[in-house]
């Protein structure tokens, strides 16, 4: 909240300052000129006594430039129970089929993802919350069994988690227990069959259940679970659809709003303003302009637009767990772009174009990155794309796999990806533009920006 | 922000309209109820308009009752580069007493321990970056190389950590290569001689550093290790005594402000005031009055605070990194506690005694957690002391070692650990009283708040 403008604009002073002036009489000057004089400073006072209650024009009720975003989700659906149980089943037969004992998981994406539990709904402490996940085989059927082993004072708190599931089982350590002694009796384990762990998961918990299963490997899960949740369902898909078609449009009417002279930090409050209102939660914002962009660490400072910047913004947020984010370089209407910096950004677009023309199921992750640096490299950037090309994105904002060089992964139906090149010249310029893409049932990939127009049109139309 | 009570109090607005029906005569009482109407209006409009923005009285500055808390940890000083020298020595000597080729931290408590790297300093996200020490002997003086492993287009911002130390060593690993790879060839290690981790590091990057070395174990780091950190030094000792004192300061300065009707939310927001004006980062309360202290997840909701009931304020905060954690239940003057409620507060105070009692170097952790528990025991108290007694406090809120039962931690010299017995019983009282204590040179005990009089004196004087 640094901004320092008032609620009430100066012209309403000013109008009850004419109220005033008009309603003085003669046989009234004396009282009136007292009144004048009060809310004088009443006027003054709200000023300096709100200094710190500013809103800027396009946030105001009357006039809200966000107001058509709200409308863009309003049918989203967060993810229903009998996914959930479908995961976990999905799970419980992977565990089966690779003759696990069980699965490990802390508060983090892979527990949101199996069994609805975040890293926001409990927080990570010293003392272990655990998803544990187990197949249970009853007359030829798999079924996952759910465990949650939680300290014991806090056991009505991790009740309250709302756990899908039919078959759960909560299982309290005591303070002066091992809770990992206590986790793993509450298995069936035996040491041939090795126990997966969420390889995000903190060190010391891999060492607490190993020591409590001596002779049972604990281990980070295969492909065959981490594919679970990097392969997206329909409900998923349509989620982060929405999510980033919502960013892109609120990037363009962030666009609409600015002008030459606008300072970064005020257009990254804007798109904060902009993506709240769009429903989305956890947001961030990168907003760099002209040669800033080519060092992405001083977003948000205090520089003016200029009219011969462009302007970049990064942007995005979540919505049901699942992340957007975007990218797009643009400039305003009767701005003076440098001609070289058009080429750039023509540049990057073909890169990006690149990209999307090789993705497909069966292709080498690090196939995709080569394509768009293939392109830069031909027109002598290759030195100035300093990343890879593009991450997973689904419950959190990056994650596997990855579009890299030095990558195997092999891309899959389902699989969905950012596709973002840039170049960055120091002292002159940096364009990235980025739209992130699924792999539908044919095998092809889909921009998930798609409904809203897809890649970026030209530099401004964004 | 959701007080909903104007800044101009009621009674403003009221002299207000005294002013103008004082200022009124009759030649000009049609002008005079014009004004009179206009600044009912304006006061009006002004509760509408500005519905949050609440302050309270006490933070209003000409009335700062948080004033003297600023001065009390005027003269802290951050640990100097000359200390971390000394940690990064000392952690070379144990490295190579125990035939170690490296230790290796992610961004957090240990990394900044080490090498000034937290968590908040440098985010963690899936590209590691790493602070890897490793013994160097020459001339056979043990001495400490640090090497810093970071994401090749990152590595402007890394060498802006500011990491302490003599020999330091950036390796940067491209987009494209192996990140565990380019670290381990960075060290000298050999097959004998294992790799130790900070166990709070993310298991992926325990899976990425055994593989990169083949043959070399990678282990948690054994306690030859932690012990370092552990172990306070005078300088630490002297952040964690001011940020503690402060805290228990600002507590009282709290219990001057409060009145029977406030709510918990208004006292959650002048603790995080009180704490603020001491100068602590990283500030937390939890405030609970009467039978809501026996289920403290609920804090700050807006339950009033009535005449029979204790208030129970856990709160804390950060000094140069190290924190603060201090509990008081305690009542206002002229309210009617309950005599058995008295009662559960004084047996909460023999349990807290007992354990500093029990607590010297050399004793088991355990055997100061059964101290207090036998205390309340003896009173009938057990099952209502749900919790361990304490943790080990420093860079971390909570960490090793811990007081708690089936711990056989063994206590030593320089040693800290809240001492937090605590009696809960359900829709009538919770009862809580925590001082932090250090374990001096002589072995001996000593309050953290022992300069503003260690533990609580009584239930009227926090």
């Amino acid at each position: 909240m640094g901004n320092t403008e008032p609620l009430i604009p100066a012209s309403s002073n000013h109008h009850a300052l004419k109220a005033v002036a008009n309603a003085q009489s003669p046989r009234s000057s004396k009282l009136g000129y007292f009144f004048f004089v009060l809310i004088t400073i009443v006027g003054f006072l709200s000023t300096r006594l709100f200094p710190f209650f500013g809103t800027t024009s396009p946030t105001f009720p009357l006039n809200n430039p966000w107001q058509e975003l709200a409308a863009h989700c309003e049918a989203a659906q967060p993810i229903p129970a009998s996914e959930f149980l479908q995961r976990q089943h999905q799970l419980a037969l992977a565990l089966h089929e690779l003759n696990a004992s069980a699965y490990i998981a802390e508060p983090g994406a892979n527990a949101l993802f199996f069994g609805n539990i975040s890293d926001a709904s409990w927080h990570l402490s010293e003392r272990p919350l655990l998803l544990m996940v187990s197949p249970l085989v009853r007359d030829g059927e798999v079924s996952a069994q759910i465990t949650i082993l939680t300290p014991y004072f806090e056991e009505t708190r991790a009740k309250l988690l709302s756990v899908p599931g039919i078959d759960i089982t909560y299982v309290a350590w005591q303070e002066d227990e091992d809770p990992y002694a206590i986790g793993v009796n509450a298995l069936l384990i035996s040491s041939g069959r090795p126990i997966y762990v969420d390889d995000m998961i903190r060190h010391f918990i891999v060492d607490g259940v190993a020591n409590a299963a001596p002779g049972v490997q604990v281990l980070s899960a295969p492909l065959e679970i981490t594919s679970l949740r990097e392969r997206k369902s329909h409900a998923e898909i349509a989620l982060l659809k929405c999510a980033n078609e919502v960013t892109v449009l609120a990037i363009r009417a962030v666009q609409a709003q600015l002008y030459i002279g606008i300072r970064e930090s005020q257009v990254m409050e804007m798109v904060d303003d902009a993506l709240a209102a769009a429903g989305l939660t956890e947001r961030w914002a990168l907003v760099l302009f002209g040669e800033n962009a080519a060092l992405p660490h001083g977003t948000g400072t205090d520089r003016l637009l200029g009219t011969s910047d462009l302007i970049l913004i990064d942007a995005g947020g979540v919505l049901f767990g699942y992340h957007s984010d975007v990218t797009r370089t643009f400039q305003l209407e009767g701005s003076q772009i440098p001609e070289d910096h058009y080429e750039l950004w023509w540049d990057v677009h073909a890169a990006q174009t690149a990209a999307q023309r090789t993705a497909k199921a069966g292709i080498i992750t690090a196939e995709v990155d080569k394509a768009a640096r293939a392109e830069l490299n031909g027109r002598g950037l290759g030195p100035y794309f300093t990343h890879r090309l593009g991450h997973g994105i689904g419950l959190e904002d990056h994650e596997a796999p990855y579009l890299r060089g030095g990558s195997d992964a092999v891309i899959q139906t389902g699989h969905v990806f950012s596709n973002e090149p840039g170049v960055y010249i120091e002292g002159k310029a940096g364009i990235r533009l980025e739209d992130c893409f699924y792999i539908d049932g044919d095998g092809q990939p889909v921009y998930l920006t798609a409904g809203v127009g897809g890649q970026a049109v030209d530099p401004l139309h964004p």
